[in-house]
Formats: C-alpha cells, sequence, structure tokens
C-alpha cells in the first residue's frame, strides 16, 4: 500500500505513526501541498476532495481522511475494540477530533509556525486560542480518569488526538496546565516502535 | 434510549431521521442551546463538550458527536456495509461531512436563517459559500455516478450529508446547479418513514 502525505502535516503523521506501531509494509509518497501536487488532475482522480492524507492499496482502491484511514489499517488489532460501544466511542473522539480540536489547535499551528504569524493573521491565531483550550480540557478531564480516551488501552482516537496535541506549544497551547495529557504524550512515545514526527 | 436534541439541527436532525428510517423506540429530549441548557452541570457531565446531539442509553452510558451516534445505531442493518473497505468509505463520507461541508453550509444557514443575516456577519457569511461549493462538487462528481455516496445502497453516511444539504438553500447555495444530488436528495425523501426537519 502506499501512503501520499506531509510529514509535517499531523493528520498525515497520525497515519505514519499508526503503520509503524502496527509494523505494516508501506510505501510512504511525500506530497507537497504548496506546490499544487493535490489538485492535480492524477491526484484529484484519486481523491476528488484533493487532501492528503490518502491511501492507496494495492488493487488501487483510494481512502481519504485520517480517522477513516486509521480505522481501517487497525480493525483486528489493539488498536480497535471489538466491542460496539467501545467502537464508537473511538469514533466519538475522532469527530471531537476533526470539529472541535483540530481548526483550532492545528490552524492556530500553521498560523504560527508555517506562516511565521503574518500581522493579518494574529486576529485569527487568536481566535483559535478558546476552542483549542476548551478541547484540552475536555481531553484533560478523560485522561485524568483513564490512561487512554476510550478507557485502559489505546485505541485510534489516541492517535488521532495525539497527532496535533503533542505538538499544540507550536500553536501556542502551553500543555503544562494538563498534567494528565502530558503524562499521556509520555505514555504513548515510550512505546515500542513510537515514530515522531520528524 | 433517549436523544437529547434540537430538531433544527442538521446534526441533531439525522439521528432522528436514521432512528424513524430504522423504527427505533425513543424519547426525544428537547434542548435549547441558547437558554444555556448543554452547559449545566447535569448536561456536561452526560457530554463534557457540552454539545447536541447526545444519545443515552438505557443503562446510562451516553455517546455523542451525530455520526459516532448514527454508526452506532445503524451496526448490523441495512445501512451499515458489512465490508470493511465499505464502512471505511462510509466514515470517509461522514469525516468529510464534518470537516468540509458542515462548516460551510451549516454555518452560512445559521448565519442567514437563526442571526437573520446581521451586517457584522455578513463577511464571515460570504466565505463560506466557496467551501461549501467545493463540497457539493465532490458530492455531486459522487452522485453522478453511484445513487447512493457508497454505493448502491443507502448508508449512514448519506444520512449525514443529507442532514444539512437538503437545507443548503438556507445557507444561500442554489442546488439547481447540482442535479445528482438533487436527484438524490428526491430519492431519501421518497423512503417509507422518511421524516422531514420540522
Amino acid at each position: 500500500m502506499k501512503i501520499y502525505g506531509d510529514i509535517q502535516s499531523g493528520n498525515c503523521y497520525k497515519i505514519k505513526l499508526l503503520v509503524e506501531l502496527l509494523g505494516l509494509n508501506y510505501e510512504w509518497v511525500s506530497v507537497d501541498i504548496l506546490a499544487g501536487e493535490t489538485q492535480t488532475a492524477e491526484f484529484l482522480a484519486k481523491n476528488p476532495n484533493g487532501k492528503i492524507p490518502l491511501l492507496e492499496l494495492d488493487d488501487g482502491r483510494c481512502l481519504s481522511e485520517s480517522n477513516a484511514i486509521l480505522n481501517y489499517l487497525a480493525e483486528g488489532t489493539d488498536f480497535m475494540p471489538d466491542d460496539l460501544f467501545q467502537k464508537a466511542k473511538v469514533q466519538e473522539w475522532q469527530f471531537f477530533e476533526q470539529y472541535s480540536h483540530e481548526p483550532f489547535i492545528a490552524v492556530a499551528r500553521f498560523i504560527n509556525k508555517y506562516l511565521g504569524m503574518p500581522e493579518d493573521r494574529k486576529a485569527d491565531y487568536e481566535s483559535k486560542q478558546e476552542g483549542g483550550h476548551k478541547a484540552l480540557q475536555v481531553m484533560e478531564k478523560q485522561l485524568s480518569s483513564t490512561p487512554f480516551v476510550v478507557g485502559d488501552s489505546m485505541t485510534t482516537a489516541d492517535v488521532s488526538l495525539y497527532g496535533y496535541t503533542h505538538v499544540a506549544d507550536e500553536g501556542g497551547f502551553d500543555l503544562s496546565q494538563y498534567p494528565a495529557i502530558e503524562a499521556w504524550i509520555k505514555r504513548i512515545q515510550q512505546l515500542p516502535d513510537y515514530v515522531g514526527m520528524a
């Protein structure tokens, strides 16, 4: 299988982290968004939404959306519960991640780290802080009572949330206010076969 | 089971539509967001993220995030494929809906219909049009080749996308430009046990 991505994107890094933890064989295809590589006819044929990450199976079928890819790859492994309600909880946290976490924390990081905080984006950056802290508070509450977000075991929901949470400081979020999140980050980083973002 | 929601919210309506199509027994608990009912201690104990819709099972366990709820309720029914790749495609479209569709179409509708298009939100409203049309184009492309987004059968991904798409005109999106979407809307509205939003 091929994974099309940019390792600096948390959404792409999530996939790399999971496939490394699972020990899967894959080919990583680096895609440069800023050079327009997600908008070519060839790429749009694989993903009409023109986004990475994208998974291409050996038979040519393609799957987009980071969390859908994670869940597909994790099915039948320790990272995906068998119980239907627990499976639904994994998705609950992943939809939370895409709607209530990523649009604040990843976007603030993008403005600060990649755009270099231009004057005309400062208000936008500031507007992301409250929502980002709200998301971190929700995570902190859960991680104060269970070691991983869905319970005792690590699932793809943790992989999803780890992607941008562990670099949230690059978006101006001081994680020292969130000791349960900091402990969870360490727990993930100590896993065998863990790989970082760079 | 109880479903906490506001029927004017597309995210809540999705759940009502599916449970009616499935013929499930449920109690609908109306929640008034503007009156602060999602921020009470009692509600936050059920959903620390303070949002509706929320599913409460008879044993007290709670599940939030509209698409996670849909997939939980649909498991084992005709609305959820058995095949793992098809299941992943359902999630792909649902993550697309929450990230690339709802934040444009639902928010434009909210500004226009519920806020009455105040002067200071007009720029925000306008800024949602391009992204909304992009999402509709991605749907139109798929629905030009298959009757439902994942293939020949209706899945929860269609329920998810239907929620805000069928009222997209209230956000300023003229659906007559999208004939395949219009045919898909009619297909869903003709289902036995279909219920509308109001």
